[in-house]
């Protein structure tokens, strides 16, 4: 599975893609979108332009988004808000399913507590990946989010593995935390989660 | 000249065509995107296809949307700004330019004056286009929106020719309140804003 990783923003939008065959990830690009300063709609077509491109050479089976929470700049949410909405059409306009994952599981599934800075990620992407040198930090959050995709389906396949020998029968996935409720329709066949 | 009005949200997003042939102005089109509940990677999908077939369909030279502020609750700017950013990046991707403005400009040059109801929007627009019946309150400032845009041409055209007989000069335009480095390079040529 090739995931693509996108951290937007207005003035630099990082992407990373990566290979997870079974247990193992490989590094396959990261970079940096620079958007030059210039009116708001010219802005985004650089970003909606941008990420398409890479969208189309990335070849990706899905594509991963942090989930952003409100800023205590209000125009610094209306900015990134903007540049998140043309960054996803860009994505769901080129195929690709789009899946989000907030900042603190991000930072769990990479660093592995909630608080870690962008330095950490950094470190921990270049480990993880056994990268020659260390991305910059877009291009880190970017291949983290991709990462974090992978663990997610390497957690739902493994717990697969374990109850499921046969590969073939259902089972309910429980995090310990959802109700029987919440839970129903959530079924994992063959690693992949379906409901 | 042929005008696209787009008033985006999440839920329901506005269009409106006007075509404005010198200071006459004529219905062409409007109506509203509805955008069914699902995941917001979905909705932005719905978003980007509507407003992009629009802009095919409409055949439009401009592309007009709302310069929208930061709203009370800051969750609702977030999500606006994710509506606004994918409809801006249909409305480029489909190669158009696209202008703003701002409620107070929208609502001055339709109705007279800033504060507005949406009736007395979907009241004028009605009546500035002749229109049999009333459009709904999307389309209604989609439409007015295209509209603000053709008055705002038609008073550059009309101050061009009263100032340059020949349509060939530059003129200055200053609306009293820039000072004289902020306007440098804003210049009118032939009714068209340029520089």
């Amino acid at each position: 599975m090739r995931i693509l990783g996108i951290d937007p923003g207005l003035n630099t939008t990082g992407y990373g893609v990566v290979e997870a065959r079974g247990q193992r990830l490989h590094y396959q690009a990261s970079g940096t979108i620079r958007i030059p300063k210039g009116s708001l709609p010219e802005r985004l077509k650089t970003l909606f332009d941008g990420v398409s491109e890479v969208a189309r050479q990335a070849a990706a089976d899905v594509a991963v988004v942090e989930i952003v929470f409100v800023n205590v700049n209000p125009q610094s949410t209306l900015l990134l808000g903007q540049a998140r909405g043309a960054a996803i059409a860009a994505l769901v306009a080129q195929g690709l399913p789009v899946v989000e994952y907030t900042a603190l599981q991000l930072k769990k599934s990479i660093v592995g507590y909630g608080r870690a800075s962008k330095s950490q990620m950094q470190e921990m992407v270049t480990r993880l990946l056994a990268l020659p040198g260390q991305p910059g930090a877009d291009a880190a959050d970017a291949l983290g989010l991709a990462i974090c995709h992978a663990h997610a389906k390497q957690g739902l396949a493994a717990l697969h593995q374990a109850t499921s020998p046969s590969n073939e029968g259902k089972i309910d996935v429980s995090s310990g935390k959802l109700s029987a409720a919440q839970l129903r329709g959530v079924r994992v066949r063959g690693g992949r989660l379906i409901g």
